[in-house]
């Protein structure tokens, strides 16, 4: 029997609160620090490792954290979920996003379908849809091939498909999976659209609308922008346009496009990359077999969340010692630092699944928490960062718990050896002299050059960042969220705090205005 | 007489503290937020106004802010600084860059150097080889016309001028000041260089590479890369590379390079923009024109704040009250939210500029503060972000102060009319909107759909993002940084945080490592 309780009604909360510190700079130092790096490692899918031995813990507080995942039924939580229950209670729906690539539980079934087979029949119809294009069977008014594909969407139908392109893009190229240049459109400023629409050769683009609702404000507008600027080249916009979108939506069975690929109300926008709404992008863009390799990634760290123990299940630990540094240690925001300029926008698309989900003050029951729920989370390449904001990191005011990630190898291969080492080991020696720079800190006579060390960090260390190894580091993410609503007993799969926003402004627009939202429509001159 | 002294031994920053809070919900409803909306401005330079009206001040806490701005004797500082005192205490240099683009006060000469007329004489240099590769004067081995910048470098030689490139690109290429695309190769990451080289044509591409001491290794790494690139395409480098340095660098007076532009010790990286850092690509893609209106902004920009009056500082205004949100309030973290896709790297450089600067522990005197310093600083654009980490803006259980941007006009002057109103009066919509709900909130019988508002915001508002405009905010913020320093009594200038993890890089590469080090660096396999 689930319960759902509060983070701090839970006893083992309380007992892992009085349990001893672990003072960082002391156990990395020496033979500890070696020893703890040789432990404190999950193994993770497609060749990944979570190391966490630059973390403020011990086995002590290991075992307290499994005790409070005990207590608060995170994996049975999570079967709950992927068992097809009403996880997210506010707008009562099912919870869906890992069905699209992976059957963890038994069959979903909701309203006499099989929500698996939807999910994988959606993949099938995007991929021979893309196969049809790629292969010049799907052609533009012209009888030519298309080049391009661009994305219109927002949020979630932006951000997430956004950096996962970005993110294999060379390792396509490289491989020879690279069949169209992906562009994105997503915000509502108009010289978004103009700059990327001035840039392509709208004849041969194709352009996937992305909107669940099919109602989504900026989206439509961009949609009207491209169609304008199609319309302006003598072309006819139905056949440069797919549509992303619910069955039951307008955009779904129009003949303004040429096809139209589902999702549902079962998979949130932040968590929606595998599911039509990045299969599309992605599938035109590499191939439908890079994308089936992508979900495959996710599949298999999918289930590895599953995992009881603790100790193997990398996402569910990740989320406790999150919880532990947010709520027992009271570090307010955390960084997201990935040593590899392929993942530059996967802390944007992590910033948006994490803050979105989990930036809440209510439970589960809508009752206000009083304790702090999810952090804020920022975060850039490295080694730019590094000589950037990792001055506030190293010698700030306030400890930012750090989330490293790095690889091995790069995807180009094309390196240069300068002073003894190749550009890549330099790499990978940066994000290791981090890591213990941060932990262990270093004396100094002068005070300003002196680093106070015990600032905690973990890594996830990877061969190459590839189809696979990006699936399962979304799915880490998206799981060591969902594990942390769990711990915050909030719903972290609504979001309600975006719809004042829009309610204002759609009154700004209608000029039904007074007070100081009158004065400020004024000043703009709307 | 200047006295440096500790945030709170300031008997002014006592008796803020003492102020009773205003509540923002209650000041920001029907004619007092109206009133406060028209009173609570600062005209800028280049037509900005700084209006603080969602701000949680009154005239009683601005008195007091006042107050402190003369205790901390801020325009004093300034002043000290611009007529050359060795501000920079740490590194014993003086701090020039607003010199790069004004005379404030008197001339600053050292080493018999008038600092003011080498800063010129750069710009002018810069001007004329810009001119000469825009008329064909300065061509490539084959006598073709160069047609693509790229900026070698990291840091503030990267994050600043291209943030400004990318807000700028499009209002040149409408104005027909654009005339060669700029690449910027940052990340020692072998992919970053590979793949930019990748995009571009390399026998028709200048690089500008950019390390004032001529030894950052990424920096040297790249060039290396590139180096390699020109001569597998028969190219002679040398015919392909400038520099920008200091006079004292390897990289001055070589041969290697066509020509080089100097800056000096008294510009940091992240306040070189309105240098030869920023002047060489930024005259190279656009005009020297368009870098001489954008240092116009800057200047008049500067000039503003050397204003006794906090209320017609905007940029002393608004340190004083993020001093205030983070020190009295307690707040943790500042977000940057410009309605403009064209800014959508300015908070990635303004989270340099700013956690470099004041991410400190210890005094001008090297003591250790006991009041937290500055903030960690994130953003990306609205209305992508309303769709994103808005929602923990909104319903988090952390206030974070937001600092929003906007523009009247769009850049591009490209639009569509859908639903009654333009895509720029959508977004101009959506920022006012926000500032409201997140001052006011709204009450609701479900919790969940409660806002509890009171959460603080300012707005620039400007015409349009122009060189001069995008002047004017940049040195709004350096100005805006280098005051909250004055007032945390901190080096805003140095970046003693960034070394160690220098010094154990290079023991990675040399493998003298032991411990923690030694297992990371073998689980890398260096």
């Amino acid at each position: 029997m689930i319960e759902w309780k509060n983070l701090n009604t839970l006893s083992s909360y309380k007992e892992l609160g009085a349990k001893p510190k672990v003072s960082l700079k002391e156990v990395m130092s020496g033979a500890s620090g070696a020893e703890r790096v040789k432990k404190y490692t999950v193994p993770m899918a497609a060749g990944l490792d979570y190391n966490y031995a630059a973390k403020a813990v011990n086995d002590d507080i290991v075992d307290a954290l499994a005790k409070l995942a005990d207590e608060a039924q995170l994996t049975e939580k999570f079967e709950a979920l992927y068992n097809g229950e009403v996880i997210n209670t506010g707008e009562k729906r099912l919870v869906l996003h890992q069905l699209t690539r992976s059957q963890l539980g038994n069959d979903v079934v909701k309203d006499g379908v099989n929500k698996r087979d939807f999910y994988v029949a959606q993949q099938k119809k995007i991929a021979d849809f893309a196969n049809d294009v790629h292969a010049g069977k799907i052609v533009n008014g012209a009888g030519e091939k298309f080049t391009t594909v661009v994305q219109i969407g927002i949020g979630g139908s932006d951000l997430g498909p956004r950096a996962i392109y970005i993110a294999l893009e060379n390792w396509a190229k490289k491989t020879g999976n690279f069949n169209m240049e992906a562009k994105f459109i997503s915000n509502v400023d108009p010289d978004d659209a103009a700059a990327v629409l001035q840039g392509i050769d709208v004849a041969h683009s194709l352009f996937v609308l992305v909107s669940k609702s099919g109602t989504t404000l900026e989206t439509l507008t961009n949609e009207s922008f491209v169609k304008d600027a199609l319309k302006k080249a003598g072309l006819d916009a139905s056949k440069h346009m797919v549509a992303v979108t619910s069955e039951t939506s307008p955009l779904a069975g129009n003949s303004d496009y040429l096809d139209a690929f589902f999702m549902d109300d079962f998979i949130g926008g932040r968590f929606s990359s595998t599911s039509a709404v990045g299969g599309a992008v992605l599938s035109l863009a590499f191939t439908p077999d890079v994308f089936a390799r992508f979900l495959d990634g996710a599949a298999k760290e999918d289930k590895l969340a599953t995992q009881k123990d603790v100790r193997k299940n990398p996402a569910m630990l990740d989320a406790l010692i999150g919880v532990y540094e947010r709520n027992v240690l009271g570090f307010p925001s955390t960084a997201l630092l990935p040593y590899s300029q392929a993942l530059s926008r996967f802390p944007a698309h992590l910033q948006q699944a994490d803050m979105e989900s989990n930036g809440k003050s209510v439970n589960r029951f809508g009752e206000f928490v009083d304790y702090p729920t999810g952090p804020v989370l920022f975060g850039e390449p490295g080694t730019n960062g590094q000589h950037s904001f990792y001055q506030l990191l190293h010698q700030g005011t306030d400890i930012i718990p750090l989330q490293f990630i790095g690889f091995k190898d790069s995807q180009l291969g094309v390196d240069v050896d300068i002073q003894g080492s190749t550009s890549q080991k330099k790499l990978c020696a940066n994000v290791v002299a981090q890591i213990i720079a941060f932990a262990c800190g270093k004396d100094d006579e002068n005070n300003n050059k002196k680093f106070a060390g015990g600032r905690p960090s973990s890594i996830i260390i990877g061969q190459q960042l590839t189809p696979e190894s990006m699936g399962a580091l979304l799915s880490h993410f998206e799981n060591k969220i969902m594990f942390q609503g769990f711990l915050w007993n909030v719903n972290s799969f609504d979001q309600e705090g975006v719809q004042l926003g829009k309610v204002l402004a759609k009154k700004v627009l209608a000029h039904d205005t007074e007070g100081a939202l009158k004065e400020y429509s004024d000043l703009f001159e709307i």
